[in-house]
């Protein structure tokens, strides 16, 4: 039996302003798509209605991905990291992750690291 | 040419703790491997010598990866997202990513989301 959501949310270490960071990667072909932050309750929406939910940092909001653009983000997984401080979420991304149009939020800016194998 | 090191860190929007989320990826599988904090410093030595290197929160240290497992991380790309507060770095994971020995640090805690086509 699948233990209760309370219980998951449990496990997950929030920092000091209550809030988790959550990497969001398209299921199939593994592109991560964004960051974002969660607070519980926007991890307890996002585990129990198959959309995902952050907590807006700059709104102070919660912000379920999609209502106003469109790009939605249904959830196809969740998993919590070994220290409970970061939260992976697989995602079917319908349209653009990014809100400036691109596919993901990692698409515009190189930072041109020198590589190990150069 | 590429622009300098210093101009590239500049556009980083660390938090308020001088940090921002560095996002672990395997550059051809594209496993998310794990979720570290680097600051500046840590970020330029990324940037710059070919392996990855963080900042540790609980140790207050710079913390070069693999230096004491062996399971090292050798950059292959690194990008900025759209708002500044979150790098995504591509790397060579040789070894286990996870210090609990684990291919990543996601791989033990499902959180069993209810799915959106469930």
């Amino acid at each position: 039996m699948t233990e209760s959501v309370d219980d998951r949310i449990a496990r997950v270490r929030f920092d000091d302003a209550g809030l988790v960071a959550a990497i969001i990667q398209q299921w199939d072909t593994r592109e991560v798509l964004m960051l974002a932050w969660m607070d519980a309750e926007a991890l307890r929406r996002t585990l129990t209605t198959g959309r995902v939910t952050f907590w807006s940092r700059s709104r102070g909001e919660y912000w379920r991905k999609g209502d106003t653009s469109g790009h939605i983000q249904l959830v196809r997984g969740a998993r919590l990291d070994c220290d409970g401080d970061a939260v992976l979420i697989e995602v079917e991304q319908i349209g653009a992750a990014c809100h400036t149009g691109t596919r993901t939020c990692f698409d515009v800016d190189d930072l041109h690291p020198q590589t190990a194998l150069s």
